[in-house]
């Protein structure tokens, strides 16, 4: 069950991730169809028959790319919690998101495109990548909420489709100050709600 | 170069439009890598033969979609450049976007998910994507420009990233109403560009 006899203690669990890991990358730059367990393997920097041990299909990998997806963004929000104002937070939020700006306008943003692909198709993946996007909202409204904002559903789908708008146009458009102008946009429009309403 | 004794004088450019048109609603439906010239032919009602007379490749018919695509917002932009107001032009064309939020659920917007998949190639067709979308973004800042707004780009970007971005999400998350609800907030926000600047 060991991968090598030179790695005998090598973590199972450590390679599943960096598989998973790898395929999140490989399907952000290559897309799932154009991408074999090959190009996963070789990312991985793991031998192709070890790949077969974790996932059988590249379908298991696309559900292992989109659980990695999710723990990235579950990571980035724990990190964001520790702020102490919600504003803060969703401001943090879209530095976050400018700051992967040349990636994305290459690539796109890594789960928007992904869900993109998986949504032209009707097996059930299209619905587990949906779950990384609404797992964004529900972080996102619930800052809005703390914030006092009756609206918080809409302002996070607002922002999340913000973010989600100025990736496809960054993207194809292949020009990284989109994201940051829409970037600069938005951090303004958050201050602009989380200001006591100005009453002269 | 007839297509068939039966047919004799059907004009060369209606079949070939007939496949453009069809080629971009089935990348729309299914994407480019998972599409075969049979399910193109299919979909125009013309034998698989006759494809190859018109396109060699399903590159070709690639590059026949974005040129559909092109000019289906040309034909649309006419139609808006018939309203006298640019901001009623504005407001058409958010509507025209909401009309088609049941297609968006289920397969999000038709030249942003194409653009987003060709943008994961470097081969020229991820260019020519973008094209669409550029188009878009041109006309749209003409009708802020006409609204007297100075910052007429910046609008247009914030406008189009809208749209994609509510694409994205209605698609995710396969509701429609996300669409319905973001369209009446950017019409709102239209309304209040256009309105002369309140000095009570």
């Amino acid at each position: 069950m060991t991968d090598s006899p030179a790695a005998p203690r090598a973590p199972r669990g450590g390679k599943r991730e960096r598989l998973a890991a790898a395929a999140a990358d490989v399907f952000h730059r290559q897309g799932v169809e154009r991408t074999t367990l090959g190009d996963i393997a070789a990312a991985a920097e793991v031998p192709l028959g070890n790949v077969y041990y974790y996932f059988k299909t590249k379908d298991q990998l696309v559900e292992a790319a989109l659980g990695a997806h999710r723990d990235r963004f579950a990571a980035a929000a724990a990190e964001l919690d520790r702020l102490p104002d919600p504003a803060d937070r969703l401001k943090g939020l879209i530095e976050g998101w400018v700051g992967q700006r040349e990636t994305a306008a290459r690539y796109g943003c890594p789960f928007g495109t992904l869900a993109a692909e998986l949504d032209k198709r009707d097996d059930g993946l299209d619905r587990s990548a949906a779950a990384v996007l609404q797992a964004v909202i529900d972080w996102t409204e619930a800052q809005f909420t703390a914030l006092g904002r009756a609206d918080a559903r809409d302002l996070a789908i607002e922002l999340v489709a913000a973010y989600q708008g100025m990736s496809v146009l960054t993207n194809a458009l292949r020009d990284p100050e989109v994201m940051a102008g829409r970037g600069r946009r938005l951090t303004a429009w958050i201050d602009s709600l989380a200001r006591p309403v100005d009453q002269n």
